[in-house]
């Protein structure tokens, strides 16, 4: 039997995994660009999907998450970008349960077997006319224009395929994103989506989906805005013929692992994507208490206003992170704290220490930067991933609908 | 006897109150302007002080929470800006006892009677040379140069003087502080001061300033952090002989009354002249489930990035502002809430209402701005002040030390 340690997961070009096909094009909600599209699955798949917390939770977002949940299983999802369907009360809703309907119609399967994800302004109606035309247009392809459709304002797509092997089968995982405003805690704060070949029940899928994304998605973030659509699903049709997925798999360990690192990846773009951003930022937290704290201080810090300010202006500012760890609750050795800027050690014992600062600023200007905090309260760690602030994050936000 | 309705309140000229002497000096922390300087009563005054809730609390801050906490009682406060004293570790400590010592020294009073305020860079030494120099030449007079000498990255400073009637005996109260950046919740996050001639006992002062710094400085937010320094100091030399003041004297509301208007007008000043700001931002919620979560909500509408980016730009983008409700935890009627811009009424129902864009839009490029939200989940109200964000506070945020 072949080895499957992580080694034997592979980044390939973008495909889609066994069975799936796609289409998009423009119908006018976006002004030059394909802004519609969707991903069918020629068998229904074990799906999953996290949601955004904010309270004003969109129609197609709500619908959606109503769909998977009823039986955690889809055959298609159809998505719009230039208009979110959000906070546009019961017509929002209804305008909602049409696009899925029209969908199922159109590929002739059950509108419960169809997801919807819209993304855009908040509070236009969506256009309905435009929606039925689109959908009409819509073919079975092996396009990759999805991938662009969906973008707001985004400057590129994020993809990513994976392939492994599981129980001796070739399995592929290929995932596709867009971010990148309102990009915060509490997940859901983009569109994300995951298809696989692989078998796996849907409940295991939620679970695991739930379990990655509070790693990876939800350790996120652009400028601390909780959208009220965003949404990450999966996808996974089974085509590939592997046993069925569950922890006592002797494989399973590789599927999470692949899974890990498409969410990852795909988190990483987000916030190196961030509206404006310039830079990707990581922050890694060691000697924290537990993960939960680790978690917290490394997203306090990336998520600070003026530590990205800083880093877009290539300041070895320090005490900027010392009071964005400050800030928090968790546990910290007020007289023990070290920081290092890309790999140069910046404070020793809460205080600062001899380094060349011309060689910190220089590596400040690099398109990653990456931050290494020890709070000195215990053996756990937390990463999470943000991006600087920049006159552009702010030249796209005063004039979005414009 | 005289009344002492709100209207008996009169705002006046800038001016000390009786028996406070002021002085202030360039010492070089700062390249061209006064850096430091002290404010002295010939008597001992009534004290009290709330401070930054940031981890690493600054040693100058920890000494005068000390300091205060010990009898609530000073004499006098010595300021310097364009150096926090912070993150220097036990070195900083000492400087900051040896900072209260020459004060207390040059003005034969007590340490302990002495409290020392710094704000500026994080994480350098206090060059105590200076400091000493300045301490040296500092003298006892009636000169405002204290309310800009302590300003940061402040365009300008922010003082108010008013003028009551308590028990028959002219009372004045002044205040002045410095923000702007670094501005958010938990109090302390920036430097506050407010010296009365009133009587009123210490304990009694710090219960009345931690009650009103709930509803006024800990309702701004500049930027989402938290300083390592920052605090908000009263005086209360009781010459205006006055009796001591508490909930049983009949002319305590009028104090009450004008003590909050002191710091409702310093806080906004903050707020209006926020790092950057080009308009001041208030924030009023109505029909709350209670004051917690109006609070709350006024807050966090305040302090969306995206709000901001969307006031700056004048774009009456309401989704933001539905999104930032939407993501607190407060009670709402996600059917039923109203907002309003500048008096025109937006959103109905949850929904967009017809409005005249062009006339908001307009509205949006007045200095202030007010948004109104109804949240239909209650009777309670809330408040919060803050600023749009502009280019100009990515540009001074990544150069801030050069």
């Amino acid at each position: 039997m072949q080895m499957t340690s992580e080694n034997s997961i592979l980044t390939t070009k973008f495909a889609w995994p066994l069975g799936y096909y796609s289409d998009s094009v423009h119908v006018g909600l976006k002004p030059n660009q394909d802004d519609m599209g969707w991903l069918y699955s020629k068998v229904p798949a074990a799906a999953a999907g996290v949601y955004t917390t904010n309270q004003f939770q969109a129609a197609p977002t709500k619908l959606t998450k109503q769909t998977i949940n009823s039986h955690h299983q889809i055959q298609a999802v159809v998505m719009n970008s230039g208009n979110a369907n959000s906070c546009n009360g019961p017509s929002g809703w209804a305008d909602a349960m049409t696009m899925q309907k029209i969908a199922a119609k159109k590929l002739a399967i059950d509108p419960n077997l169809v997801a919807i994800a819209s993304t855009g302004v908040i509070g236009e109606p969506l256009p309905m006319a435009k929606i039925q035309a689109g959908i009409n247009h819509l073919a079975l392809s092996q396009s990759k224009g999805i991938t662009k459709a969906i973008l707001t304002t985004d400057t590129h797509p994020k993809t990513i395929t994976l392939k492994c092997v599981i129980n001796n089968r070739p399995v592929t995982l290929t995932g596709f994103c867009k971010g990148s405003g309102m990009i915060h805690p509490n997940m859901a704060t983009m569109l994300g989506f995951v298809v696989t070949d692989a078998a796996i029940e849907g409940s295991q899928l939620q679970k695991l989906l739930r379990t990655t994304v509070d790693e990876t998605f939800n350790q996120i973030t652009v400028d601390g805005d909780t959208s009220t659509n965003d949404m990450v699903m999966v996808m996974a049709n089974g085509l590939a013929g592997n046993e069925s997925l569950n922890e006592t798999n002797e494989d399973y360990p590789t599927f999470v692992t692949a899974f890990k690192q498409v969410l990852t990846k795909l988190a990483q773009e987000i916030a190196g994507d961030g509206e404006g951003a310039s830079k990707l930022v990581e922050v890694n937290v060691t000697g924290a208490y537990n993960h939960t704290e680790g978690q917290q201080v490394a997203k306090a810090v990336v998520g600070s206003n003026l530590v990205k300010a800083m880093i877009f202006g290539a300041d070895a500012n320090w005490g900027r992170v010392m009071q964005a760890i400050g800030q928090t609750t968790a546990h910290v050795d007020v007289n023990g704290v070290r920081v290092a800027i890309n790999g140069t050690q910046l404070v020793k014992n809460s205080v600062a220490t001899e380094f060349d600062e011309a060689k910190v600023a220089a590596s400040l200007k690099n398109s990653q930067v990456t931050i290494e905090v020890d709070l000195n309260a215990g053996s756990a760690a937390g990463t999470a991933w943000g991006c600087d602030l920049t006159y552009k994050y702010v030249q796209i936000n005063a004039s979005y609908r414009s």
